[in-house]
């Protein structure tokens, strides 16, 4: 495990950072952004350089070892003209006791280089391992090894992610392994750009293969995706402004949240503009009972009813049944 | 297999026997009423005494043999103070090349004594050996075995539907049996009433044990349950009037058709009255390109993107968000 180096005290991407860690597993183990180094249980990892043009933010979050299993995850990310939206819930289960708050939403961005977001479900273990190997192949010696900063296309970072994935889930899958026969598996969602290149995005499976959006079908879904694709289907097209996917992001996240105790707050979306090649142009994380989501709630609750009893009565099946007699 | 009798020409039942077999595989097999009993490939089973007091109907359609599996289906029933409300869609598909149509609601009564219903999904084959078994069991000459006519209680037959259920799907789970390894479960909806009792609603397991529906979450579903739930979630209550209950069963019942390719038209819906122990209070079958069917998608999909537009903007948020930086 790599522990942290010094986290620079002010500037866009220390708060950035900080806000990251405000889940209330963080809060918990870490009273004070300065603590965080002295405990290895729970330590924030952020490798930052001064150039802004050779910086590299990782900001991600490691959780205690063990199989920790979140198959309930939801996460999604929209691909508009504008720009790449992505959603993730922050909830982990492994059995009704072992409820607890991780971030899924892992960003590695090099300002005016490139900018990549990933997401991830299924076994919290796996998809941690991949996110400390993409740390521990940026920070090594060994110049022959594929890193992030060597990624002409995102696509090659997909494969790349798919590799990781396949060689954790690899040590749990013989008959002789240790684990054998627990679900070691887990789901990646990958967007972003590279410098010169159109923005992409990724889902990669835990087979390590992966799928691209397209514009018939701009969203990828990964964990828990039922309960939030109908309003997805209903409302994202390619050229949705990006404030109506986030809010439609946030609606299809809420509809499953409700449906699945397994799937909660805090809710983290962003917002990547393309051709920016900065970290993200909007990011918000919404905790259980901020204003804002208990007003989606009550006001999407109204609608819902709203849109119901507007609908066409079936006076007119009943009559067309009462005439056959 | 047990062949027809004759079927009475005129009356309720009749109509109600011959609406019931209006789907697509049974007007392409069968070309007229009269001939049903001449086609050994899909007869219609009617049991009907002239006494109403004696009579016993059985509706249901018989499939062709094999293991045809529907894992798709989608069917749901709603408690109400009022009474039962059933929905079942009439897909079944054991693989892309074969999709076909067969009701899945199962109807059983004897007026002013009893009426049941029964919804079925998984393998259709276990479901149609279950309905055929428990037609046999009312037709023979065992006066010690259990049928329905002895039930005194609507959990009863949920018991003696689970014991069928369970018998049919061993002939397929042990290590020597000819099609070991394909999944022969099958799960049901049962409900209706027993005179002298209220009325009661169930769902019974592929193995064998069952639930019943509570005041807190009046419904029950099976098949493909997930896209459908939540507008049942802000809907349903016990004492939601019977028609706004029907038409809630159909906009979740669409929103499964649009979200998966396997379940589909015709949707068949009935609606029993408490205490009235008659076959039905209303039912209807609403095909593919029913008018009504139409304008309730149309008028959904319109209300629904209103009720999206008219929720509270993200700025609220962003300006936050722009506040802290």
């Amino acid at each position: 495990m790599v522990h942290p180096p010094d986290r620079p005290r002010g500037g866009d991407f220390a708060r950035q950072c900080s806000e990251r860690n405000e889940d209330t597993h963080a809060r918990r183990h870490l009273r004070k952004p300065t603590n965080r180094g002295a405990n290895p249980g729970a330590p924030v990892v952020a490798i930052h350089r001064e150039s802004h043009y050779a910086s590299l933010h990782l900001y991600h979050f490691i959780a205690p070892p063990g199989p920790l299993i979140s198959p309930m995850t939801y996460c999604l990310a929209i691909a508009l003209d504008e720009g790449l939206v992505f959603c993730s819930d922050s909830r982990t289960n492994a059995g009704p006791d072992r409820v607890s708050t991780y971030s899924k939403m892992h960003r590695f961005s090099v300002p005016y280089d490139r900018s990549l977001v990933l997401l991830s479900a299924g076994n919290l273990a796996t998809s941690q391992a991949v996110v400390a190997q993409i740390q521990r192949d940026l920070e090594g010696d060994d110049k022959g090894r594929f890193n992030l900063l060597k990624a002409k296309y995102v696509s090659e970072v997909a494969e790349y992610v798919g590799e990781l994935s396949v060689r954790e889930q690899a040590k749990y899958s013989g008959d002789n392994a240790p684990g054998a026969g627990f679900n070691a598996g887990a789901t990646f969602i990958l967007g972003g750009q590279v410098k010169g290149q159109p923005q992409e995005l990724y889902l990669v499976y835990p087979e390590g293969n992966h799928i691209t959006a397209s514009e018939q079908h701009p969203y990828l879904q990964i964990g828990e995706t039922k309960y939030g694709k109908p309003i997805l289907d209903r409302i994202i097209r390619p050229d949705t402004p990006a404030e109506t996917a986030m809010r439609c992001a946030l609606v299809s996240m809420d509809s499953t949240v409700r449906s699945n105790a397994t799937v909660g707050p805090p809710i983290e979306c962003l917002f990547y503009r393309a051709d920016s090649l900065q970290p993200q142009s909007r990011y918000f994380k919404l905790e259980e009972h901020h204003p804002y989501l208990a007003r989606l709630r009550k006001a999407w609750d109204d609608n819902i009813r709203q849109a119901f009893d507007n609908l066409p009565t079936l006076s007119e099946v009943f009559d067309a049944e009462a005439g056959r007699h």
